[in-house]
């Protein structure tokens, strides 16, 4: 594993003359050398409308050639070519029903609960519609269509903005009262002391991510030690920004583990070849690989970073997602403030999201970072990018601050709440146990377990003639397998090479998210498929 | 004023070395370099706890020496100094009241109407808080609570969203449905056809722009023509993504006119210093000027960028304000389509938002780019970075289709939603005539009027006595102006220096959006403080 590592450094080093030799259309990725996965475009048709000409008649001004080649080289799986299929398809089940061997799409590449059935929390739901149309509080009415904690959650939100003005601008950190409450959410988490002027409010974690990314890359020479597989938001957003992504390799065999040793072994790699290393990404719990880091491997990182001088970047999105009794959820923060370690060891930036958790509110485009251990000057320039986009949505910034503090005991919706919370939790635990044992019942396949997150990341074992057979079809082998099992079921993954594996290793990422009533269905559907692909190429 | 121009040109020219000098604590702005405006940092200061640490204590891993220098150089002077010092005089009034010679701040530095008193109109509200909660549409009180075409309204936006699902991310443009409806808003705005696959959805109209100026920019050689004075969206924009703002000025003494004379020239000069130029942006109603481009005008815009193969961007976002019976809107694509300019001829990007208009709904973070002339691989291009952030908030993008499809004759809320509407146009315009008529009463001041958009953009002439002042002080003298303004009045404007000026000129840009009723006051403010400043200063 190690060696294959060692290689895919180098590519890295060498992508930048590779992308030169690529400009056309990028089918290769700069950090996982692929083979193209397929003459159709890897991003969704359905972004072109088939009518419009090519290019402009006498000269056309945007061209390929002449866009930013950063925008050109950056890639991201989750929502790429595999899905637009999945659309067409979608298309001509809708146009034709009965034209391909099932009857609907099941969206298993992206964590997106309520697009496959989960229901929103309600009194998340109660309290967005008052704080939408405040003027329906105090009409008799509403006491009979909303919780009474929701109504004086609403006064109590509305009462924090200047003007009860949800259509306004806020402060470009967030409305200061809904990081005041999502301040006190942090310190009953951790048992630490949280500053709301810490807090940036923005549209989910992905502006976050950009943002600090921004900050910390100058040039190419700049590096971001990164998990590989890792979630490709980061090498998305590296690329955008022209620094270089520093692979570090999770132990598949340790369960995805985090090894200090691997992290040293790439950073002094990185610096050999002058590459300044800025900051650590963990994605804790795993995305796509589910695990759920140990304290004691979490103070090794926080120390590693101390030590190395880097910022270190926490995905920590999925911190309600835990399913195993053995694993619990730390904050870094928390970790960190525990050793002793205050804003004057260690910069530290915690992203969290309401799209993720029990709640899955990907539409509402919630979510914050909390900044510690950075200068004021530094914090101030971050601010200052804030204020360019002026702020986040008002909808989304209430949500965050209803995540951080949901229902107590006492408040008439806390039953409700905890029923509807543990019910979508449990049953998660339950889906990803479930999808954890099929895949492992099959020939070939191996999978770690989902302690936390939403994901599975199964390794394949393809036989050589499958991975002759993708060659003749122009395609990364576990990117003709997921085709194969999407025109076979219906069921839509993310090839490993979306994430990046050590080369070499096939691997795909699924969703725990279908409804709970259709889990049988896909283990029968993916059984059946994957018999079917291993008697068609077994060696 | 061509003489100040040509300086200004090199003087961007000039602009990254200077930086380079500058990288400590970046005062001074690239393009329209002025005097540091105070000792105080010029962002907010509430962004930086006071008790936070100056840096790490041993190595610290970011400093401002080691961000990245686009961010340092980048400016926003809407939510700039002069804004922190006036949330500290607002935090001063509350905790101690009569301690200043006003009694509240009045925020006219920012299009933000909500938080300046504004209702938000009852139709948008009501759909938004159903579709937030769509678990009340069928209970008999919501029929008491909401109109019934607001319930209507619901129910087929709900049909649109797969699974009716909220609360789950959309295809990355937006969801199809309301990219329907908002397509044939704009057909029956234009008369000439929309396609919704035009339609990317976007979180208010900032980070369309930013697209763009990332799609657009490979390095400080490729130049975006921008209008000066400009909305500073677009020089931050410009500035992070590394590109070179190319300015045109806007004749003052004819009402802010754009002549294609000094587009050619500007053109022209850059080009003659290597700059590829990309890009021309219009903003139509202007901001911060409030001109309304005459039809004629807008053909001789097309015409030059088909022939000098621009890409036209076209700022929008203030098409519902206009303000007086000699101007209309016409939207680029309708003026470029009745010149029987198609796909082929013209690549154009319109931006509208959620944000301005009658509705003025900030908060809410919606609007969209109309992309049209681009092939159908650079728009692929577009999806791709579209799709890293998974899409636009769905609030967002259900008002923004709201926007585009109002209420019509006959539906329930149709009377009252008309009255609301005009009611606040129809004040709007009395606000801007007012402020209009006290800024030209004043001595040394003159003022275009506002045709449209939401701001008026006074010309005040210095005595030389008050610019000596603002050196002593280290201060541009618009900004020591709007100083004093802010300390005498509690009203908050920006320093004209912050959109850009033709220098050795001085402006300030002012909201018209206080309430009606408060309008009086702020004249008489105004006057008060302008009449004190000249007795003070008159040389």
């Amino acid at each position: 594993m190690r060696r294959f590592a060692a290689e895919t450094a180098k590519d890295l080093v060498r992508s930048r003359s590779l992308q030169r030799q690529n400009r056309r259309r990028c089918l290769l990725s700069p950090l996982w050398p692929l083979l193209s996965s397929g003459s159709q475009s890897r991003f969704s048709s359905s972004a072109s409308s088939p009518d419009s000409p090519p290019a402009m008649g006498s000269s056309p001004p945007v061209t390929l050639d002449t866009i930013n080649p950063k925008v050109l080289k950056c890639e991201y799986a989750v929502r790429g070519e595999i899905v637009s299929i999945a659309q067409r398809l979608q298309q001509e089940l809708k146009e034709n029903p009965g034209s391909h061997p099932f009857d609907e799409i099941l969206y298993c590449n992206i964590g997106n609960p309520q697009s496959l059935g989960q229901q929103p929390i309600t009194f998340f739901r109660e309290v967005l519609a008052l704080c939408d149309h405040p003027s329906i509080l105090d009409k008799s009415e509403t006491q009979g269509l909303f919780s009474a904690d929701a109504i004086e959650r609403a006064w109590q939100i509305l009462d924090q903005i200047p003007g009860r003005a949800t259509g306004a601008y806020s402060h470009s950190q967030g409305i200061k009262g809904l990081r005041d409450t999502i301040a006190a959410g942090i310190e009953a988490r951790d048992g630490f002391p949280a500053d709301p002027n810490d807090i940036f409010l923005t549209d989910g974690a992905s502006p976050a991510v950009h943002m600090m990314m921004q900050l910390l890359t100058r040039s190419e020479s700049d590096g971001i030690l990164c998990p590989i597989p890792q979630y490709p938001l980061y090498s998305a957003s590296i690329t955008l920004h022209g620094g270089t992504l520093v692979p570090y390799y999770l132990d598949e065999e340790a369960g995805w583990g985090l090894e200090i040793s691997e992290l040293q072994k790439q950073l002094d790699s990185a610096k050999s070849k002058g590459i300044t290393v800025r900051a650590l990404v963990v994605i804790n719990p795993g995305n796509p690989t589910g695990q759920v880091l140990a304290e004691e491997n979490q103070r090794q990182i926080v120390e590693f970073c101390k030590k190395e001088g880097l910022v270190l970047l926490a995905d920590e999105v999925y911190q309600e997602n835990i399913y195993v009794p053995d694993k619990q959820f730390h904050s870094f923060k928390k970790i960190a403030r525990s050793m002793g370690y205050g804003d004057n060891d260690i910069s530290l930036v915690s992203f969290q999201s309401v799209s993720k958790g029990y709640h899955g509110e990907c539409g509402k485009r919630g979510g914050y970072m909390e900044v510690t251990g950075f200068s004021a000057d530094v914090r101030e320039q971050i601010y200052k990018v804030a204020s360019v986009n002026l702020c986040s949505n008002i909808t989304g910034q209430i949500l965050a601050s209803l995540v951080m503090n949901p229902p107590k005991v006492g408040d008439e919706s806390y039953e409700s709440y905890c029923e509807e919370r543990d019910g979508i939790l449990s049953s998660l635990a339950r889906r990803a146990k479930t999808l954890e044992n099929a895949f492992n019942s099959l020939e070939g396949i191996t999978c770690n377990r989902a302690e936390g997150a939403m994901y599975l990341f199964p390794r394949v074992y393809l036989p050589q003639k499958a991975i002759k057979a993708a060659e003749a079809a122009k395609m990364a082998p576990d990117a003709f397998y997921c085709r194969r099992l999407l025109n076979a079921t219906g069921i839509v993954v993310v090839a490993g090479s979306g994430f990046g594996q050590v080369p070499g290793t096939w691997h795909f990422r699924c969703t725990i998210l279908p409804q709970e009533d259709k889990i049988p269905a896909v283990v029968s559907r993916l059984t059946e498929f994957h018999k079917g692909f291993m008697d068609e190429f077994r060696d």
